[in-house]
């Protein structure tokens, strides 16, 4: 029985856990003084090259955007992003409650066009009424995104550059971005620094017990940023608790080895259900998050085997379904899922090329 | 040199960093599902001999304070306190931020007097204009207060028994109440939950690395309470790392025994303190808080040996200062302490009755 | 010259300011409790056929829609509408500003579709996430719409059926129901009170100088109201300003007729517009907004004898403009307008006929 | 029988009125682009010699200060004020729904003391533990106070030396400013925004039907003021009704003599009270708003002559009332009422000066 419900599943990757030992008896500032805290800080601005950067740390994804949003928006603007974005949908409405607009775009399978954003900020700014609507103050994409996809780095500029143009920040959300880069031909922590204003390095489904690095890359964080957090309540007096982590995270090139791990059992995990059992995607995702369309009738005889989640439906008979794999995923548990699998293939007696064939048609 | 900042300058209890490794490599449910949840749940229900109690798991104190407040008021409520009152000084508006008053009643140590609430709150029903102020929803108190105080049974019982009548639900903020229920002859567990509709049980500055337990003790949650956490940016979806640690806080008698080795080794602090250097206690703490006036002219030969927080000034040439014990606080370490301290008293060549008599004049 | 930018670009109508006069010399109760607004509030109730009613009056349109919404959710839920809702484009997020999520389904001329409805709602109840998503709490539809379109009773009874269904309140935005009431061939205000949990009726388009009447029909108005609307800013001290107005609208059927006035005569403008002059109805309204399709060419020499308001552009060479009519709109400036524009007409040397041939190939 | 329980149990006076019929039959621009809002802010500017003010008309007193309030305050930031304050007592956390906490300091009849506000700013900035606090953005002040009193110049100037040392704003609520103005002896409008950053001119309760005008007086609104004025609610489409009333009231000085006119009788009232009938004030007030101390045994003898407002209880036997005279007020009312109580005097065959004596004792 393999566990690819989600990224979130799991413990801590290895020397996570080991320097949690390694620093427990040491004494520590708070509040993000730590040594800790101070130390991987470093880390990542030297990873990122971004010496001027400012970096928090904070618990969680669904707090850390509500805190950065809220923090950076003017009171009276919104956030665009697309519609299928994790603020505008899983989010229990966490912007909101601070006060402010989620502006959602038509997704691209999980990404905003930069020529309908460009088209949105034109007819905006052209309105008369404009002043009687929110006005955007963000522009926030997820990489990857929810549905496992990536920008290229030609479209993460297009994005940056219209951003520049109307001097709203770019606010990349990068709870999975460990995957993200580790799948990324031309997007490396340097260039996303670069093109993105504000970003976040996630740890918690990316090898951490909890905890989320926010990079505002040249530096620009608002003023009272501390007091800004804590009212948000999302200021850790033991700050050490999330500095500790990313100090084992980006030592020895951890962060983007562990996603390179990821990502190759996703390649695997792809190989086995499109070129062995005949799976058609339901989107053509790189990283550590797959989607399969999966006849309903092997969805019960699946599940004695790997746990995932029912995206949606595809139709009568079909269901779309996410499979994740993360740090914590072995090549062992791929390997007894072929193995798995593959009788269950046999005992099926069905040709994966039929399957396709019967599932291309549904598109 | 002992480092006595606060009790939260540390890492994790022995036990709790054990039980990540011990667990590391199950697989688990997300969002408050997962079996170590649910196992420290039972535990804390056991604890407590509360078996109808609901409980949820939060990463901080502050967090906590304005998710459980937000949720349990009706929009137009506020919640009572005294004037020293964590939420009230020292968490940057975040009550206020979701949108409730904090009212403040004076501060008697730390402490609600409950005749006084029971003034304000038959003053407020009696008055014509009521509707035109904030109504209150809650009664929030600390225990141990922000001072170290603790309240007795009675006067537990005395402030319960007035919110009953009202119908207004006791909410005990339990950020240090390893420490409070240590020093208490007179309240346990199975009291408070007795006594307080809601209190939360402090892991962060208890032994754990972060997270709270939130307790509802007749199970009288808010409905949709997940979606409300959330809302607030303060759900986890790797939820186990709260659940694992108090799962190992709640086993053998931990959290209690924690609290108590603690609450000991304050004993030797203000045996120290008071007995051997004369120094007078700003305030009668029996918990792990100790506050101390120190000459001014004591104060950077102290910090030599001793990292403590100053306080406030208590005249021109004395300052109030506070030193915490915590769970990670050693008996090896006040043992060096007395020695650093007993030469620093000899070089001092001040008799400690003299410093003595010199504070009490202050007063 | 007629002015047609809108219908709050007038003072009040006479029977309002002469009931100013007539009452002006009276004391009286505040904050709601005034005889006016008693009075007004069985005028109402009587209006509309419904006894049980509870009736509140605020001041403006934005202020009721955020007020009423905010007090009628629970913190975790959002309002749905059409996504060219009032509340979803011309507010500047004050439903946000107060914490709540506006979900957004497509807009059919202005106008929820009651399949689409459904459909969302089954969709959210299936959905095993939905505790991660913002709760449906509330429907929120204009009458007439902001495009000027109507919902026929069979719609209505459709939507307020699916909200039954699901305990969901069907809220209705009145700010010009006057209109929509003198347009309806099958919706009155008896049968609005029966279809629409809570509406509002608008006076502030609708003839007064400011001030909507909230009505929950069958009275299941959140307790502590007040408290609810002077947190927001909203409690009127010198409630008698409103009271007296829908006294006096409610008083001899002045609300109904003053409607009627205004859709008889942009039924003249229409005939005006389309059948002497050629243009096309960029929506096909029967109330008091109308909406045509202009030459670019037109537009200048239009302004010369009519204000109205660009709406937005159809292709390169034509535009949408609203035109208002009112209470206040009289025939003469009608016959006027007739007269101008039959000139203009000869001026422009073109057939009415070719304008709308040529028109009618854009779309 | 004479009706002083408050200024807005009223109409308006009589000229607001007539310029209402005046100007009805214009048509005008909305969202304060008016030509009455427009020259209504001339006046005032004039009226107050601040060429470069900025100012905005809205509905309501506590619509008023939440908006300006939030408005002006970064998110972080809190208010001062003293603990009788209105925003503290009266306005059902209206400042606090929209995230910002109320910080109260002394009243001293009704006053914020400038030593006070000093110690306070001095001691949170030498804080340490500042960035945990809430930040003070802004002093709110009432001119005159809920008590009826008055700062006096100087008083004014040393609030604001001490908020322009802070770089803070200074904000006057001036719900009753005609009454101050017109009681004050060395505070007039070019004075008041000399010496407040921001303060509003109170119409409701001065002659109005509705309306504050927010001043901002050297010009330094918020950036996109009108967006978060609609935000809040509190952006009237149809500003006209504000503007022509403000228009009204600044033509001819008629708000300063119609606020000298409610002193003039408060004068009478008071001596009527104190010199004839030998009652106590219970606070010394210069303005319309008076409180005696009442033997409970008068009250509703009292009560058949005159309306007023019950305070609060001073001892077991008497009580505190506030009666209000306003704009409205006349003095064939003083006169009857003096007629009313002389009789109510002799029926009481009491000696006013053993009523003097009487109360006298209590204090």
């Amino acid at each position: 029985m393999i566990h690819l419900e989600s990224d979130y599943n799991n413990g801590a990757c290895e020397a996570v856990l080991r320097h949690f030992l390694d620093t427990n008896n040491e004494r520590s500032q708070s509040y993000g003084d730590d040594r800790f805290s101070q130390h991987a800080r470093e880390l990542i601005r030297e990873a990122c090259a971004a010496p001027e950067a400012q970096i928090y740390f904070l618990a969680g994804g669904t707090q850390t955007n509500a805190t950065v949003i809220d923090c950076v928006l003017a009171p009276y603007e919104g956030v665009l992003c697309c519609d299928t974005a994790h603020i505008n949908v899983h989010e229990a409405g966490a912007v909101e409650f601070t006060g402010h607009k989620v502006i959602a775009l038509p997704s691209h399978e999980g990404k905003l066009c930069a020529d309908e954003l460009r088209a949105w900020l034109e007819a905006y700014f052209a309105d008369g009424t404009a002043e009687h609507m929110v006005r955007p103050g963000m522009v926030y994409m997820t990489f990857p995104t929810e549905l496992g996809t990536l920008y290229t780095a030609d479209e993460l500029r297009a994005l940056h550059s219209i951003c520049r143009q109307y001097q709203i920040p770019l606010y990349v959300d990068g709870a999975r971005l460990a995957y993200g880069l580790a799948a990324s031909s031309d997007i490396d922590l340097p260039r996303l620094a670069q093109l993105a204003d504000i970003f976040y390095i996630g740890g918690t489904k990316c090898g951490a017990l909890c905890g989320e690095a926010v990079v505002f890359s040249q530096g620009h964080a608002p003023v009272h940023m501390l007091s800004r957090i804590k009212r948000h309540g999302a200021l850790l007096a033991k700050s050490r608790v999330v500095g500790v982590q990313f100090e084992a995270l980006f030592t020895e090139g951890r962060y983007l080895s562990l996603g390179c791990d990821a990502v190759r059992l996703a390649k695997r995990l792809r190989h086995l259900f499109v070129d062995s059992l005949g799976y058609l995607p339901y989107i053509d995702s790189p990283t550590n998050q797959q989607f399969y369309i999966i006849p309903n009738d092997d969805l019960d005889r699946l599940r004695k085997h790997i746990g995932f989640e029912v995206w949606c439906p595809v139709d009568a008979t079909h269901t779309a379904c996410r499979f994740v794999t993360s740090w914590a995923t072995t090549d062992e548990e791929i390997d007894l899922l072929e193995r798995d699998l593959c009788s269950f293939k046999a005992a099926d007696k069905k040709e994966p090329g039929n399957n396709c064939h019967q599932a291309l048609s549904l598109l």
